[in-house]
């Protein structure tokens, strides 16, 4: 005796999303309209890969390392994307333009999408390429930023690289949730998570650093290769520093003199306390601060950024 | 002097997608209008659990099951649902009943949801839930269910259990997909996937089961509970076998008597070849026919299944 409900021709979305602008299907779109099916395999499978680019104060930065590294990625799930590299360009760049926004979080995704039949071979899907850019985010808020991140280590491991290449971007991030939620409930703001031999690898969105006696010392296997863990090696280089990749135990880390963790969404962040415990003196050290002073320097370099051209500025063509 | 394109108010999705019927907000909707937000942490984290159902011939298998274990991921992941479980039941049943489908493929999912202002903190995510109906879809053709699949044993381990918990079904799939890719490549029709320990875990969306001796073997660790795979070793039990969970080594499943797979996309499904070589004489075995018999005689069976109500049999309420 149920009575079947009525069905609804268009869908209404009632809920609230951030400003920011998209691009689907070649259309540019409010963010908030930016919708993926439910039965596009980047959903329903996670087959998809991304790269996420920051805009500052106007300039893209090092937007070629990001692009050629999504590109990377799309070849090694084996998928097309269907738009070429320079349209990837132009789309990012007019979705920062018609935000409006001077500091934007922007990314670019790739998903296997969908195969007309639901068919489960991933070859017989069109894969889809999408954009978008919203207000700038960080990992670690203004206070923390100033005063150090206090981080704790799980014993939650990254999703080994036998599993999942992490030189593929993905969003792969249930380990990267629970090892957050672990964080929580022991006190921690974030969360570092340890590779299968029981090192630190990396946590939720950025990658980590321990300087001892000046020397860089970021982990090697099994973790994303950062643009921005790459930029602090170079500017480590720069500096006369030593810089290694390699095994990093956790003590190894919290007896470290100086820890910081790196990612596009807040570039440098100093680590003050891991597990409850001061790091050294408890205090953001001289390396770090030096290391984030070049960081934003680099951010004013031609080598690495480019402008964006906002509708204001624009020169109308002649009508 | 970049021409700065306009912006669209309104997206319009050019993709084609299979028919159906999904719920999503309160409203029941053309799977087609079903999309899920692009900042939404199910799609960017792939931070989102759900199960699948089917119906046959007009009937729930197991529904209880399902929603169960679904309940549990849920938990699991700390989320909350938005929606009782009465009202899930009425979501899934009223989705097919509007569908029409006699046979379908019935998902129900839980997502982190959004953030108002693109918190990274999961915390601070609404957490949503949303289903829909398909038309049935298995693992294996027609074809391959008469004769056999032919599986490739690769080299890609599933996702460890100290990553992420099998018990929640989620949508990590890439070792899954890049394990299927692999298998393609070796002239495989699906693939299955090794544990850390390099024994045999599952596939992409089935467990795998042994037959020797007329006993029944399955992996023990790392693999999702699946209700199919419950539902085989009750049915092993009527049959008065011996039932294991344990050790599967690659050697032990290729020198089996049978080999088959399970899901709730197909059921019981034989594997006549593996890696090329045949499965004891190649053809598909008496104890997998009996199985496969029983599995679908208790699809008959009221201890299993709930009638859905379409719409052309409904007693209308006076109006």
């Amino acid at each position: 005796m149920r009575l079947t409900p009525d069905l609804t021709p268009e869908y209404s979305d009632p809920h609230s999303y951030p400003a920011g602008v998209a691009w689907q299907d070649g259309q540019y779109i409010p963010v908030s309209q930016a919708k993926i099916s439910v039965l596009d395999y980047g959903f329903l499978h996670s087959d998809a890969t991304y790269d996420t680019v920051h805009v500052w104060d106007g300039a893209f930065f090092r937007l070629d390392a990001h692009i050629e590294r999504f590109l990377a990625g799309v070849e090694r799930l084996r998928m097309t994307l269907p738009v070429s590299v320079p349209e990837i360009r132009e789309i990012l760049h007019n979705c920062v333009s018609l935000s409006g926004y001077r500091r934007a979080y922007v990314e670019m995704v790739c998903t296997r999408g969908t195969a007309r039949d639901f068919s489960r071979d991933p070859r017989a899907a069109t894969n889809r390429f999408l954009a978008f850019a919203v207000p700038y985010g960080s990992v670690a808020d203004d206070a923390q930023m100033k005063r150090g991140l206090h981080v704790t280590i799980t014993n939650t491991t990254r999703i080994p690289p036998s599993s999942v290449d992490p030189r593929v971007k993905n969003y792969h991030w249930l380990d990267l949730i629970g090892g957050l939620f672990d964080a929580y409930d022991r006190g921690g703001e974030t969360a570092l998570l340890l590779d299968s031999d029981g090192n630190i690898a990396e946590g939720p969105g950025f990658n980590a650093f321990s300087v001892r006696d000046g020397a860089l010392i970021t982990p090697e296997h099994g973790v994303l290769r950062g643009i921005t863990r790459r930029t602090v090696m170079e500017i480590g280089h720069e500096q006369g520093r030593t810089v290694r990749e390699g095994t990093l135990t956790r003590d190894a880390l919290r007896s470290s003199d100086e820890v910081f963790i790196t990612s596009t969404a807040g570039g440098v962040m100093p680590v003050t306390r891991i597990d409850g415990a001061p790091v050294n003196d408890g205090a953001v050290g001289p390396v770090t601060r030096a290391i984030m002073s070049t960081y934003w320097a680099w951010h004013k370099d031609k080598r690495f950024v480019e402008d964006v051209v906002y509708p204001s500025q624009e020169t109308k063509a002649p009508s």
